[in-house]
């Protein structure tokens, strides 16, 4: 089957789109002006000015597209288009547009303007679907602690998070009612499963794997779960040009085991997971003293939440006996714990047979990284979502690129799902 | 012969003083006043306010001692004890008195504080030397770039070091004047090799081998040299979720491997010499970002310069072989270099014979510490250095500790070095 779609969408002769692909062009490229930076990226933090003129510019394409437009009690857009069937259930599907600082182009901004572009498409045809077609844009995905929109109508915000203060001392309470949200009314925004027929989210990779092999259409499998744990090392500060080689208890030398222990415990399984140490902290940090104490973490990510503790169960053991053997006390402590949320196994049907029957290429794989669609399947609603590929791989970045066509290509597997999934 | 006496000392038997250990102790206990801090050690940062009284201090016992005392325009203390035969060299000896902040009591205090005790010795005999004999109280050795003061009246300054400011915002030549020195005189206080037979140093030796080893003196066969070097490590930042393990280059990884190189290679040879990595720099630095930059230095110290060359040498070719294999860029510059610097092997021996005679255990050893010795022996004039043992091998730490009958015995062995070099 892949290969088939593959020789097809290399001869350039079976790809069939209903999506108008200059027009989702067209959206991205004006998108992108909002918090534009001269690197080619943007900067578009949720609840500043440049995302304040983002939301209003989509609501206003939203309203133009003569969606039913409302923003909750969490600063989720929300654009609703009536089926024929009012009992049915809705089918939700989209994105965000908020960034990290410096961030790229297509990271949220795809999928939301895929939403978009799958509404105006029905428009044009014209056509009516049997369910309510709703869809979202979620406030601060890629902002402060992430995720807060969706979190927020679904299991609620973190005790005490919308009372942290941001760097200009503002709470994320005042941000949102500067937003003209009241955010002592989130719970009433709280969303229904029973309400939804199922979640669709179009995003960007984030990683190499489709751009390497060639393939157009990820059908991600699952959003993989993250344990963080804080390792600490201690040895002894002791004088660099007194202290014998042998008398030493060099914490950063115990330490650089433990890192290379760590990749090798990730590498030992085959699979997608991923370990990383992605910084370490040396006191007392002098050239001319033998390390004391090194703080880092270790990040282990991964779809089956028993592969991470069987990794961190060798990693803890790897620990001991570097201790041992560098008289050097190792801690590792977990300090925060995303859990694994998988997709639904029929919707993965739907998108791969929809990417087969437009002539595009696909492969299943998981998210490495978090995304909404994680917090709506592990609230309930049926999740489908679908990768589109990332220029080397590049993302949270200027250098951020996915090629248009395949932006096209994404929103025409996401446009095809939902037509699929209103058939049943 | 070690045996011998290490015998002889353990019967508690043999050992014989001149130095009155009491009064060595009593100066000690007195001087530590100055810069005392409620951990029980000190901080004494040179040309500060507890370094000016503790200098007026010793400057009103050297002068109560007899001594022809005067201050150079290095802002070190001299104090001169006439000879019976007026052309003869002087005899050099002397330390420091300045502290590292939140320093220990021992270091450079006692190698001043012998070298007075030494004169107040031969009042009390009373005794005449052959050659006039002359203490020294270094300025500024363990603050600001070390070695101040001997490297000022040898070598000269390092250019522009006297416009340097410190924390205060005052220069180094302001701090000078207000110690009532005039800094553009330097070069009037420089010193001729030729006036002196010989410079000797009392120190605690700040590392653990004599304590480990129960040995009383230590002979100091030379001052290691010193070779810093820089390391960068370039790899690639990226998302740690979503890009997999074999397509990353891991500048973390690469470093650990590094790291742990560096002391394979110091190990790899026989002997004291020592390497150190005392920090890392890991960028982007996030726990969920592969790290794409590392930096690090790599300290070498041996007393053969030869064998720091041979080992980084080695070590950068494992740096090559790394870079390879983790598709990362690994540079290694050079920034200082503190060359070896031997001391004279007659007053070596000289050493271990007032050690032995003393009834005291000896073992010859390199200085793995810097010490103004070394700019002494480096401008020419034979240098004789005594280690005394640190408990522990603690040292710049309000732990530092030498037993007081372990000080009395250095003082002991400078005594009769100072009089057997008197008598050639």
């Amino acid at each position: 089957m892949l290969s088939a779609s593959l020789f097809l969408a290399e001869h350039g002769t079976a790809e069939e789109f209903h999506i108008d692909s200059a027009r989702l062009q067209q959206m991205l490229t004006e998108l992108s002006q909002f918090g534009a930076n001269p690197e080619g990226g943007v900067s578009r933090i949720a609840f500043a000015d440049a995302d304040r003129a983002a939301r209003e510019w989509i609501i206003g394409r939203m309203t133009d597209a003569g969606l039913d437009v409302w923003v909750d009690q969490a600063a989720n857009i929300h654009g609703r288009r009536a089926g024929t069937e009012a009992d049915l259930p809705a089918i939700l599907f989209g994105s965000h547009i908020d960034t990290v600082p410096n961030g790229g182009n297509f990271d949220g901004n795809l999928g939301s303007l895929a939403a978009l572009e799958v509404m105006l498409t029905l428009n044009d045809e014209p056509a009516r679907t049997r369910h309510p077609l709703q869809m979202v844009i979620w406030a601060a995905e890629d902002s402060g602690n992430g995720l807060f929109g969706s979190r927020s109508v679904t299991r609620g915000p973190y005790p005490g998070e919308l009372d942290e203060v941001d760097a200009a001392g503002v709470s994320l309470a005042d941000r949102l009612r500067r937003f003209g949200v009241d955010p002592t009314k989130i719970a009433d925004s709280r969303l229904s499963p029973r309400d939804y027929a199922g979640y669709l989210e179009l995003h960007i990779e984030q990683g190499p794997v489709l751009f390497r092999q060639g393939i157009q259409i990820g059908v991600v499998e699952g959003i993989v779960g993250v344990q963080h744990f804080d390792v600490r090392v201690e040895g002894l500060a002791n004088h660099a040009g007194t202290t014998p080689m042998n008398e030493r208890q060099d914490a950063l030398l115990a330490a650089a085991q433990l890192i290379l222990a760590v990749r090798e415990e990730v590498r030992a399984r085959r699979g997608s997971q991923v370990g990383t140490v992605g910084w370490a902290k040396v006191s007392p940090g002098a050239p001319n003293v033998v390390p004391g104490l090194v703080q880092m973490p270790i990040e282990l990510r991964a779809l089956d939440p028993a592969m991470i503790e069987d990794m961190i169960k060798r990693i803890r053991s790897r620990a001991a006996a570097i201790a041992e053997r560098e008289n050097v006390s190792i801690s590792i402590e977990r300090y925060t714990n995303s859990e694994a949320a998988l997709t639904d196994p029929h919707l993965q049907n739907l998108i791969e047979r929809a990417a087969r029957d437009a002539g595009f290429s696909s492969m299943r794989m998981p998210s490495g990284a978090g995304h909404d669609a994680q917090i709506v399947a592990a609230f309930g609603i049926p999740t489908g979502m679908i990768f589109a590929p990332s220029k080397d791989g590049i993302s949270h970045s200027p250098k951020e690129w996915t090629d248009w066509d395949d932006c096209a290509r994404g929103a025409e597997v996401l446009y095809r799902t939902i037509r699929a999934l209103d058939q049943e």
